[in-house]
This record gives structure tokens, sequence and C-alpha cells, in this order.
């Protein structure tokens, strides 16, 4: 028998341990992929990927007492060795090198991408199908490092403004919002569905905990084959009582976003750095009425509206242009929904019953949240649902809870994919998420 | 148009804000549902239910303007009134109620659970029927904070440890662990399966981030009806790369509880309190060869062996028991697993390849991860595979990374409602999640 007593310190350094607790002059150890090796004549450069970077080491023969052509590209491999300084090495520092031990050598001879490229140069096809590849050249990599902050900040703000984390089944008997676009499965000979959002589950939480967040994946079996849709992603969702208004959920959000340009900022610097991305400002994030908006864009970009009650993605990008150009804003809420498009549970707005209280946010002229009011009384829940000559069959455990009693309440969902792309400035959804599912893509 | 520039501080106060910034003679405003009315003759006591807990508020007649007759329970209101101390209140004080506004009301008449009781007396089926008003019984929600603080522990200490979080899909063309219990779907006129765990994905991202995590639900088509079976659940994965050892792994989760009893001890004690629940000492847990333990249990309990590369739900029972008598510890590691029952992937111990580099965590007698090292070599697994008689099909992208270079890696998967059960102490798995799924429940 013996025991475990926790982590383990490593001999073997990271970079940020070399760049804050390793002197220039000292003997280090580190391990890692061999990115690639440049050769220079008498010195050669073997570039090590590493979780936080690039990190060079330099051979010389005569030093390093290993031979340079038994070392193989994309080989994990440990490295022993001297730190020095260099102005022109990744991070600054370099390794000059002495000792390497093989801990694991590829079987191909060659790599399907050049992934040592600073940036990879390939279609967006050749990286999905090659996605555990493409993903080891760091800036596709960042990408993805991006995300983990915005779905980190996600649950750190929320667990600070009193939130309780839930987890809700994605196997169920019926869908939240309906219609056709949802998969089916057999569940033991049972009839049963995918969830399109945590949507029912989320409300009647908030009966139990107030204040509820969840981030995990959603379904939507809809045919759109477009650059911005996808049939299953990360879906950031919350749902808050004992609000005055559905102005309390944008406000929550806004909340959210500053609390997350703060931690990119802080603990995503490197990643930041590598994809240039200079973060949106957003001290102040504009909301405008559905209606207004539209006539603003109309007249100002001379935009034909063709619907009053819809609003097509071109008027989205145009309204993101009139955001930036107007307010200076990358962001813009879009409030007042028409009731046609919102699902039933929306709260209408009692001034004029057409629209809802509810909101978009879109970010550089996309939608990227949905939210709002939901309503909260049962009558008034059952009455709409009459009214729209929907049946309760099947929400009976969500009619329940409103009979039994809820606060005042609204949430949103944002699509945490699309929320990357906007921000990397990437322009396909498909570039920012991990292993895309769409109409013709369920592999890798 | 209006600007949001964050979230809004509320008049009304929380309990902590209540305790800690609020002086007793104070007026203050709260808001909250009602969870139960006691009259006591002159007065009367108005229980809230609040998210940190219960609230109390005393109704005076003269003191109150309005009337408690009109007050029914379960509804949402707010309520303005002077703080006191009395130290036979929740949390030590309470408010003497003047105003009171209902912000919602329930349509029904009474409740189908005394959720006010302290113990929520009624069956298992009741409780999960009826989910969203059972969970409003303060001891039933507490279970599910302290999930949340165990999931919340997994995040923020594989953060630190450098682990990035990824989301890899649960919709897929194949399984990873192959097998029948896979529920399948039609994905576009095309089969699809649903994943029961991420295990191909996340040891494809080791050759990415060197170290992942996941937490996300799994789905298992298993026809088991067990008080610990569930067909979807919550699990807390990781996977790194550049390990020495499987003991890494078992070290890292170590890391982790020692991190979540912590945690859990400073944030969530009112939830361990309500709970009456102490925390199990993981300073140092103890691990033992599944060949020894298997022997020693059955020596010192008279437990027939009947199989020896098998461990029957009786045996894990006593060697829990086992561990608890001799070492004192409520966690035990086994480790070296027979190699035929673990998966292809696991990597054989070189000494004795009828066993694993592999081990499970058991807690109070019951298995709640099952981790390992992985085979990293891409010839090593292949030739495993066809040792094996199993096709390479379907698992081309899986291979393919291992073809171009993979560090020695390993990981395990924990299951989230097994790991809260079990400290929470209760017996059946469904008492501690939040809409179970299982051969005959698929609502709420």
């Amino acid at each position: 028998m013996d025991y475990l007593t926790g982590v383990r310190r490593k001999e073997t350094l990271e970079i940020s341990e070399l760049m804050e607790k390793a002197e220039p002059g000292q003997k280090v150890k580190v391990n890692g992929a061999i990115h690639t090796i440049r050769h220079m004549g008498t010195v050669a450069f073997v570039i090590l990927r590493k979780r936080e970077g690039l990190l060079q080491g330099v051979y010389e023969e005569g030093i390093a007492q290993f031979r340079l052509k038994d070392v193989k590209e994309a080989a994990a491999v440990e490295i022993e060795g001297v730190l020095e300084e260099n102005q022109k090495a990744p991070n600054g520092i370099e390794i000059r090198m002495e000792k390497l031990k093989i801990l694991s050598e590829p079987a191909a001879d060659r790599m399907p991408l050049a992934i040592a490229k600073w940036k990879l140069n390939t279609s967006l096809e050749a990286k999905l199908n090659y996605r555990s590849i493409s993903l080891r050249n760091v800036r596709e990599r960042a990408k993805f490092r991006i995300q983990e902050g915005l779905t980190r900040a996600f649950r750190d703000f929320l667990y600070g403004q009193g939130f309780t984390e839930i987890h809700t089944p994605k196997i169920g008997a019926k869908g939240a919002e309906g219609g056709a676009n949802i998969f089916k499965l057999d569940y033991f000979h049972r009839p049963a569905v995918l969830a399109q959002s945590p949507q029912f589950y989320k409300q009647m939480m908030v009966g139990v905990f107030d204040r509820v967040f969840e981030t995990a994946p959603v379904f939507r079996a809809e045919k759109h084959n477009t650059k911005r849709h996808l049939n299953e992603y990360t879906s950031l969702d919350f749902e808050m009582g004992y609000i005055d208004g559905f102005e309390d959920i944008m406000a929550m959000e806004t909340g959210y976003l500053q609390y997350a340009m703060e931690l990119l900022a802080k603990d995503y610097y490197r990643e930041l750095k590598i994809l240039d991305i200079t973060l949106p400002e957003v001290k102040q994030i504009p909301a405008v009425k559905f209606g207004e908006i539209k006539e603003a864009v109309s007249e100002k970009y001379g935009h034909k509206m063709r619907n009053p009650f819809d609003l097509e993605p071109e008027e989205e990008q145009l309204i993101g242009r009139y955001a930036k150009e107007e307010w200076g804003s990358d962001f813009v809420f879009v409030t007042h929904y028409p009731s046609k498009k919102r699902p039933f549970y929306a709260m209408d707005d009692p001034e004029d019953t057409r629209y809802t209280l509810s909101f978009d946010l879109l970010l550089r002229g996309m939608e990227i949240t949905t939210g709002g009011q939901r309503i909260h009384d049962y009558h008034a829940l059952t009455e709409k649902i009459a009214a729209r000559g929907m049946t309760e069959e099947g929400m009976e455990d969500y009619l329940d809870t409103f009979k039994h009693g809820m606060p005042p309440h609204g949430g949103l969902g944002i699509g945490l994919e699309r929320l990357t792309m906007k921000l990397v400035g990437e322009d396909n959804v498909r570039e920012t998420t991990l292993f895309p599912r769409d109409l013709s893509r369920l592999e890798p």
C-alpha cells in the first residue's frame, strides 16, 4: 500500500516558470513536442511546442550530447540544457541543449499539414478533417484558449452574483421550443428527443435557486448550411428571478462581458497577442428598440425594409455598422422583438402586445445572444399557449411549476462558438468549434 | 437609445448582506418566496425562502400595514421592515414586517409536497415526479449546491494546473468504447450515436493542449436498473500528457479532492451544516493493488472470491470498509485492474500484461472514478486493437492522431452524481441528480 498525497512538483519547467523562476545560465529541464527543426548551418533551432507557447532549443555540435538526426518532428521529448536570453527567440529565452530524451515517436514520416507555419495555409475543410493536427498550430490553438476564457468568465462572474450551476438532462420527452428542428432518438423503445435548449429546466430551477446557469451542449436539427449555424453547440445559459424588468438581464450580460474582457486581458494576454486581437469596449452597451433601429438603418443605408416584424441577416449587419458609426460600439442590444418571432413563454410588452420584453445582443453585426423576460403567471402562460393554438401536452411538469408559484424572471442564452468567432475575427463558426457538427460533418 | 453599464445594485438585500452589512434597527427591504406561515396567536412568522437560506419575517397587527390573509404560501413577495436580532430565528435575524408587496401568486391552493418540513417526508418517486417542487425543500436543494462546489473545484483546480477546458461533440459517428450500450439516433439520414464518454476527443486534444478537461453529459444505454446507474450523467473528465506514470493521474485527483474539500468548507459551509456533513479526510489516500486488496478483504471478512479478474459491488463495499478500518480513509485507490476489464486503449503493465496501469477510486465502498495511463504509441495501439479482434473502422481520426506523435498520457473520468451521493450520504444516485434519466424515467 502506498499513499497519494497530492500533486507532485516536477523537475521539468513550463515557459512561465522559465521566465519567472529560473535565471539565465541555470541548468533546466523541459519537455514538449518537436514543433519544427530549423537548420542554420553550424547550429540548428529545435522548436518545442508547449502548452504556454513555443520554446527554442539551440543545437550545437560538441555541446549537445545527442545526434540531431535521431530527433523527428512531432516526437515528444525531454530536454536538458542551459537557459539563455535571446531577444529574437519566442518569449526572449532559449535553451542551449545538452541532453535529449525521446518520450514518444510518431509513426508517420510526415505531417498532413504544415502546422509550424505561423498561419496555417490550408482550407477549412482540411483543417476540420485533420482537427487533432491542425489545432497544433499555435494560432489555431489560441482561439480555443480564448473560448475557455469566455466560458470561465461566465461561470466565475455568475458565481459571484449568487447564481447556482445546474446540469439539466439532454435527453427528454419533448423539446422546449417545439418545431421540426429536433433530433429524435429511441430511448428504450420510447420516443425521445435531444434538448434544443435548457429553457424549461432553467426556468423550473429559478423557483428553487432564484438564479441558475448552465454551460452545456444543445442540439438543433436545423437544415441550415450557413457560416453561422451548427447542429450542436455550447450554450451559455442563465435565468434569474426577482427581476424588475428585462433590463436586469441585459445589465447582467453587460456585467459578464465586462468581467470577461478583464479576464482575457489578464490571463489570456499570450493568446490575444498571438491572434493580434484588440478587445471590444464594453463600458457601456447601447440598447435600441427593434422598430426604431430597423427604421434608422433603412434610412441611413437606404436598405429596403421587407418585413417590419423580421430581422434579416443583412439588417443585423447594418445594425452592427450603425452601432459602430453612431455610438462607437461593437455590441448593441436590440430590444422589443415582435411577439410572433418569440416563443410562447416570452412576456409580451404590456404597452404594445405585438412586441415582447425581450432582446438580442449583436456583436459586430451578428446575433450572439437571445434573452428576455418570461411569463411567470400560470394563467397568463396557459392563455398564451391556447391563443397560439398550441397544446399543453408534454409540458405538464413545466406548467405545474408555475401553478405553485414563480417569481418574475428572465434569462438568456449565448452561443459560445459564435461569440468566440466574432471576438477573434473569424467569419465561419466552424473555425471556433473544436469538432463541428453540421449537415455534412459528423466526424471527426 | 439607452446605455447598459453593468449590474445595478438592488435595494433588496440577500441574507449575507443582512448579516454583514445591515445593523439591527435598520429599515431593510428583501424579497423571496413564502416558504411557510406559522401562526402563533397574536403574532405570525412568515418564513421567506431565499437562495442563501430561510429568513424569518414577524407579522404583528398594528405594525404590519397589510393583511396576513392576503398572503399565500408559495407567493413571491417583497417585504419592508426593521431588521432585528433573534437567536431562535434562522441565522439569528428576523424582520419585523411593515409592508409587503406581492410580486407573483401561485394558481394552485396547495402544494403537492410539504416542502417546508425540515426533512421532506416522501418517496423518491414523489420527489422526482415533482422535481421543481421537491427541490424547494432546503435540504434537498442543498445537495445540489454541494454538487456545484464539486464541479467548480474541479475546474478551478485544473485551470491552476495548466489544463485547458474543451467542449467535445456529444453526437458522433461511433462510440469511444464500443459495445451495445450506445444510444442511436438519425442524423440527417445518417446513423449516429450519443457519446458514452469524451475519451477519444480528450486524448486527441492532449496532443494540442498537453492537459485538457471537460465537464459535460455522457450517455449510456445500459439496461441496469440499480441505485447507482444513470443513463445520462455528468462526467468530470481530464487527460494529461507528459506523465511519468499513472501515479501522476492519481496524484492530480488527490490534489483535486484536497482543493474541493477546502472549497466546500469555505464557500459551502451553510449547505454542509444544513446537511450535517463531515467532510472526508483527503490529506493522504491509500493506493493498493487490485489483486492484493481482493485477497486482503477475502481473508479479513471471509468473502469468497468468485473471479480473480473481476470486482463485484459487494467486494467494493468490503474494500471501502477495509480502507476505513485499516487506514482510516474514506477514499481508496485500487490499482492495476485486469486488462480484460479495461478498454483497448488502456496501457498494460509491462511487468504483467494481464493487468493494466490503471485505477479506480472508491469512496465509501463505491467506484466514483476510473482512470489510468493510455497507450501513446501508434503501433502498440493498433496491435492491441488487432489482438482483441476489433476493427479500426470508425477510429481512423483517433488513430491518425497517434501516427503523428502523442506524448505519454493518461486521465480519468469522475461520475459527478455518484461523488455527490457518497459525499452527502445518500444511497441512491437519483437523490443527487437534478432530473434523472433511467430505464423508466424520461420526465420531467
